[in-house]
C-alpha cells in the first residue's frame, strides 16, 4: 500500500493538488495513521518520496521551482525553474534523507527515490531538461549522478529498517524524460541501490500515455516496454498498466516479466480486486473501466469518484465500506425503481444488499442499462460496458430483487404497483431542439421532425443515418458525446464537422486525460475541427452563426447531429409527486427520484447518487443526503507546534 | 468587514475553491473568531450568505446543483442544474434563514441575501436563468418572489439583531443577469425589506466586468450603471469599482451617488487603507494596480498574492505585519542590493524599515524600476507604474537606504564597495534564440544580431522599430507579454501575427479576468491570432513550423518578436558565489539573490522574493525561506462533533 507523491522539500508544492508531504515531525503524525492501519491487516507501507522539479507551483510555499536547468516547466504555466547550484543539490538530496528518516519513523517499509514521470530525478536524467556542463549533466553516468547519489544517501541513513524504491518511466513515449534504451541503461547503473523497481511509461507532460484511458490503450499495454525492464535487472519489478483481470496478472508474474502487480485505478474501482483474487471470486471483481474518471475528479483539489465504485473516497466521510452493508430500518417494505439505468441498477443492488423486502427494478426497453448500453459502442469505450455488465451479475445474486424489462409504467401503473417505496430512476434525454449552456436558447430551425435532424439517441439508439455525405456534429457539452458521435459518424463514411462554442475540442477531455490523443484521432479520421463556433441556426444546407469575436459563419452540411444539452425525463416523478394524495390509498409512503432524472450528470456522479439513496433509505429524510464528515481547519485556538505547525486548542 | 461568499447550502459547494460556509454550529466558532477581532477594532462585520445555483460544481458534496430552470451553467463544465421543486425553494429558504441565525450568533452584524454576480437569486430575477410557469416565474414580479420571500423570512430571523444586506449586479453587461432597468425595479421591489444596497455590475460569467482590470477600466467604471441606484432608494449604497483614490471616494460620496466605498482589492493592497485616509497619510497608500494577479492566484484553491503587497496572505502563517517590521539582529551591518527593479527595491525598503545601518540600492540604469520601468508603457497598463512610483516614494523616505543609479556594478566592486551583506537583484532578461518551455531549444535561424529578429526589451527599452510592415510576435509563454507587444506594434501601424503553441492567445490572461477581452481587442486592432503554432525556423521572410496536428506551416513576415522565455541575470552572483574565498578579505559576509535574478516570475512572486528576504535577513539561513504555518488536517485521534464534523482529539 503505497502513498501518491509524498513532497520532500517545500520547493516541491503541488497546491492546489493535494500531496502527502514530510517536511517535518507533524507530518509524521498523520502517516504514522496511515502506515498502523496497513500493518494491522499485514500490508506492507510505501511511500512514494518525491520532488516535482521544474513542474512545482509552489502556490503555497512560494519557493521558486528549481531544476538541472533554467528551461520552462513544458507542464505548468509560467513556470521557469531556478537552476539548481551545488547548495541545492546539497539541501535537496538532505531534504530526501530527512523525509526517508521521518518515513521511516512513521512506520513505513518500502522507501522511495521517486523518479516516476517527468519529476526531478527524471529532469537529471534526460537531456530534454538537463543542460549542465557540471559532474550532473552530459554523459548518462553525470545525467544519473544525482539519482544515484541520492539513492545511496537514503539507502545509507534508512536502509537497514526499509527497502528502498525507485520508479523510472523506462520510456517517456515524448521528449520529457528518458528513452528506452536510458531507461534500462539507469536501472544496471542503479540496480545495487534499489530494492524494488517501480516501473512505467510515458511522463507528467505525457501523463494520458501514463495513467492511460480505455478508450486509447488496452489493458496491460505498458508491458511493451516495461517488460523489457527483466533483462536489466535480477531485482523485484513492480508494474503497472490497469490490470483488471486476474488471469492476465497471473500470465505475467508466471512469464517472469514483474514480480507483482500494480494497480491504482483497480483498486479504486474495486479496494477488494487482491482478496477478491485470493480468494478466487473472480466474478465479483468490480473492474475499473477507463474512464479516468478519478482523474478529472480528483485532480485540483476537488474530492475523488470513481464510475464503478460510488464508495470511493466515501469510506471515513460518510462512513461507506465498499463491502459491507446494513439491513435498513425499513426493510420490510417493498420498493419499486423504475428505470434501470446505472441509477437504477445502483440503487436496486444496494436495497438489495441492505434487505428490502422486495425491490423491483423495471425498465421499460428490452434490455437493462440505459444510456449505458449504448454508450460503450461509441468509438473506444467499449470497456465502459463493464459498468452494466457487472451490476447485471450482481442484480442476478440478489433474491430479493426481481428485474423486469419491457414494461413501461404510467403513474397511475405505478401507486397501483403496491410498493410502499417508489424510486423514479427514468434518465435523462439530449435537447431537440439545440438548447445549450452557452445560449440557453434552442438553436432555430432546429426542427427535430426533419431527416436531416439528430440526436445521440437517434443516432445509436434508432440507428438513423444521417441524409447525404456531409454531417456537422454541433457540441456545446465538451465531454465525450459530441466527439465520440463525430468519430463514430467518420468511421460509418461521413465527411464530418465537429463544431463547439467552447474554446477547444471536448475540452473535459483533458480532465480525464484524453484531449490530445482524442483530438489527434478526431484529425486523423479527417474531423474538420471548430471551436469558438455558436450556432444560431439551421437550415437543410447548413448552419449560420457567430464566431467568438462576433463575426458571421457560414457552414454547409446535409445533416446535423444536436450534442447541446441533455434533460432530465421527470415527467413521470413530477406527476407522481402532484399526486400525493392518492399515495395513501394506495399505501405508497415515499416517492424519491435519482441520477440523471433529477439532473444529467457524469455517470459516476448518477451511480453515486442511487446508491447513496438506497444507503439513506431508513433516514430521516432520504431525499436529501445526510452530511458528510468535513474537514475544517480550525474550531477554537490556535497553537503552534515545535516543527512550526498550527493545531487546534481545544475541541 | 466582510466575509468572501459563505454558503448557505451543501448544494452551493464551489470546491476546489475555498469559501466561508453556514452550515452547522461547527461553522460558527470559526467564524466568531473573525467577529470577535473585527468589533474588537470597532468595525462591523458583514457575512455575504450565499448559493451558487446553476454554477456549484458541488465536487465535495456530491449534491446535485440547483436552478429554477434546468438550463446548463455558463460558467462550469457540465453541471445541468436540477430545475428546483417547490420544497427545494421552501428548503433553500429555510437553509438562509438557518445560515443568518448561526451568523447572528457567530456576531455578525450585517447579514446579505447575496445576489452579486449570477448566483441563485439572480437566477430567479433573470429571464436567462428563469423559464419557470408557476409564481417564481415569468412577470418581474414573479421572478423576484423567491428573492423578496427570502430577504423578508431573513429579516423575520435576525432583521431585530442584524441589518440585512442584499447585494445585486444592477447590469450584466451580457446575458446572464438583468438590464438596469430590471436592476433599479428589483431595488424598489425589494427596498423596504432591505437595510443597505451593496451594487455592482457583470456576472459570474462576465466577471471581467466585475471585478475589471485595469487594463480595462478606470478606477470608479462602475458608476456609469451604480450610480444610478441613488433614484431607486433611499436607502444607503455601497459601491465598488477598485477605488483607491481618497478625493475620488470622497467626491462619489458627497455627490450623494453612494454613501459607502467598497473596496476588496485595494484592502489587498494596502490593508491600511481606510487608516491612511483617514490620517490624511495619502501618499503613503499603496494603490491597486488592477493587475488581478490575486483572483489568478487564489482562485481554484491556490494561495493569494498581490503585486503590491508582499504581506497579502502571510499575515498569519508567517506573521508578516504589513506595516510593522523588527528591527534586524544585525542591523549593525550594510547591505549592498545590486539592482533596483522590483525584488531590489522592495527588499531595499524592508532592509531600510528594519533599520540595517546602511543599505545602497546601486543600478546600472539611468532609473529605477527594473522591467516595471517599460512594462507599464504596454497598452493598457498604465496603472502599473504604480508598483514603482510607491516604492520610489518609500525610498526617498527612509534615511538610511540610498539609491545610487547609473552605476555598473562588476563582481570585484561588489566585493570591494564595503558592505557585509551582498543581494544580487539583477532581473531577467527575454531569451534572444527563441529557447521555450515547449521545446526547451533554440528557434533556428533566430540571430538576435540581425535587424529583423527583436526581443521585448528591443523593442520598448532599446525602441528598435522592426523593419517593414508586417510583424510576428511569437509567444510562447501566454501571460500580457506577448499579446502586449503585438498590441502595441499594431497600435504603432504594423500588420500584426500573434503566433503561440499554446491553445489559446494568452491563456493566463484568464486567471487574471482580462483573456476574454484581450483576445477580442487584439482581434479588433487587426492582430491576427495563431494558436497551436509552434515554429521551428525563421528566416528574413517568414517562420515555418508545426501544427498541433503535426501538419507543416509557414507564415510570412519581415519582422519577429520573441517572447519565448526569459533567462535570469544570474552571471554577477555565480561569479561572487564562486569567489567566496575572497569575501573574508573583503569583510563581505554573505551573498544572496532575489526576484527574476533566481526564477523569472510574475511580479507579485518577485516582490515577495525580495520582501521575504528581507523579513528573514536575521534568520540562521536567509537563503532558505522559514517554515510557514501550515494548515494540516489532523494530527492525532479524531473525534465527531455534534454536527458531524471532524476534530482533532488531540495535538
Amino acid at each position: 500500500m503505497c502513498t501518491e507523491y509524498c513532497a520532500i522539500s517545500p520547493d516541491s508544492d503541488e497546491m492546489p493538488a493535494v500531496s502527502a508531504r514530510l517536511w517535518d515531525e507533524d507530518d509524521v503524525r498523520s502517516l504514522r495513521l496511515m502506515c498502523d492501519e496497513v500493518h494491522e491487516y499485514g500490508a506492507l507501507a510505501g511511500v512514494e518520496l518525491h520532488h516535482s522539479g521544474a513542474h512545482g507551483p509552489t502556490s503555497e510555499t512560494r519557493w521558486p521551482a528549481i531544476a538541472p536547468s533554467q528551461l520552462g516547466s513544458d507542464l505548468e504555466p509560467l513556470i521557469v525553474p531556478k537552476a539548481m547550484e551545488h547548495d541545492d543539490i546539497r539541501r535537496v538530496q538532505a531534504d530526501w534523507v530527512s523525509a526517508a528518516r521521518l518515513a521511516s519513523s512513521a512506520g513505513f517499509d518500502i522507501v522511495y527515490v521517486y523518479g516516476g514521470h517527468s519529476y526531478l530525478p527524471v529532469q537529471f536524467l534526460s537531456p530534454f531538461y538537463n543542460r549542465r556542463s557540471d559532474e550532473y549533466g552530459g554523459t548518462l553516468e553525470n545525467r544519473a549522478r544525482f539519482w544515484l547519489e541520492t539513492l545511496e544517501l537514503v539507502r545509507e541513513a534508512v536502509g537497514d529498517d526499509c527497502a528502498i524504491a525507485a520508479r523510472i518511466s523506462v520510456e517517456a513515449l515524448g521528449p520529457a524524460g528518458v528513452e528506452l534504451d536510458e531507461g534500462l541503461a539507469f536501472i544496471r547503473l542503479a540496480d545495487h541501490l534499489v530494492d524494488l523497481w517501480d516501473v512505467n511509461v510515458g511522463s507528467i507532460t505525457e501523463w494520458s500515455k501514463d495513467s492511460g484511458s480505455s478508450r486509447f490503450f488496452a489493458e496491460g499495454y505498458q508491458l511493451e516496454w516495461t517488460g523489457q525492464v527483466r533483462d536489466a535487472t535480477a531485482k523485484p519489478i513492480v508494474g503497472v498498466g490497469r490490470l483488471t483481470n486476474p488471469d492476465r496478472m497471473a500470465a505475467i508474474v508466471t512469464s517472469g516479466a514483474w514480480d507483482l502487480i500494480g494497480a491504482a485505478r483497480p483498486s479504486i474501482a474495486d479496494p477488494f480486486l487482491p482478496q477478491k483474487i485470493e480468494e478466487g471470486r473472480y466474478g465479483e471483481i468490480r473492474e475499473c473501466i477507463g474512464s479516468n474518471i478519478c482523474v478529472a475528479k480528483s485532480e485540483s483539489g476537488r474530492h475523488l469518484g470513481c464510475t464503478q465504485n460510488a464508495t470511493a473516497g466515501e469510506e471515513f466521510r460518510r462512513g461507506w465500506h465498499p463491502e459491507r452493508f446494513e439491513r435498513a430500518a425499513n426493510a420490510d417494505r417493498d420498493v419499486l425503481v423504475v428505470g434501470a439505468g446505472p441509477a437504477g441498477m445502483e440503487c436496486a443492488i444496494v436495497l438489495g444488499k441492505r434487505g428490502m423486502r422486495r425491490v423491483h427494478l423495471v425498465e421499460a426497453e428490452e434490455d437493462v442499462g440505459g444510456a449505458m448500453r449504448w454508450i460503450p459502442r461509441l468509438p473506444g469505450l467499449g470497456e465502459w460496458s463493464r459498468l452494466v455488465n457487472w451490476r447485471v451479475v450482481q442484480l442476478s445474486r440478489l433474491r430479493n430483487v426481481e428485474v423486469i424489462t419491457q414494461k413501461l409504467l404510467s403513474a397511475a401503473d405505478v401507486l397501483d404497483y403496491g410498493a410502499e417505496i417508489v424510486v423514479c430512476a427514468t434518465g435523462a434525454t439530449w435537447a431537440t431542439d439545440g438548447l445549450s449552456a452557452q445560449t440557453h436558447r434552442p438553436v432555430a430551425g432546429a426542427d427535430i421532425s426533419a431527416k436531416h435532424l439528430l440526436t445521440p439517441e437517434l443516432v445509436m439508439v434508432g440507428e438513423e443515418h444521417p441524409p447525404g455525405e456531409h454531417v456537422l456534429v454541433y457540441d456545446c457539452e465538451g465531454y465525450f458525446m459530441g466527439a465520440g458521435i463525430a468519430e463514430k459518424l467518420a468511421l460509418d463514411g461521413y465527411r464530418v464537422e465537429l463544431v463547439t462554442p467552447l474554446g477547444a475540442i471536448a475540452p473535459f477531455c483533458d480532465e480525464t486525460l484524453e484531449g490530445p490523443l482524442l483530438r489527434k484521432r478526431l484529425h486523423e479520421r479527417g474531423v474538420g475541427l471548430h471551436t469558438g463556433l455558436t450556432i444560431g441556426s439551421i437550415d437543410s444546407g447548413g448552419a449560420i452563426g457567430e464566431t467568438d469575436t462576433g463575426e458571421h459563419f457560414e457552414l454547409e452540411a446535409d445533416a446535423f447531429v444536436l450534442v447541446t444539452q441533455r434533460l432530465s425525463n421527470e415527467a413521470l416523478y413530477l406527476e407522481l409527486r402532484s399526486a400525493a394524495q392518492a399515495w395513501t390509498g394506495e399505501g405508497v409512503e415515499a416517492v424519491y427520484r435519482i441520477g440523471d432524472c433529477v439532473a444529467p450528470r457524469v455517470v459516476a456522479d448518477v451511480i453515486f447518487d442511487g446508491h447513496r439513496l438506497a444507503r439513506e433509505i431508513d433516514a430521516k429524510n432520504p431525499a436529501l443526503p445526510l452530511p458528510h464528515r468535513r474537514e475544517r481547519p480550525a474550531r477554537g485556538l490556535l497553537a503552534e507546534t515545535s516543527a512550526g505547525g498550527v493545531v487546534p486548542l481545544e475541541h
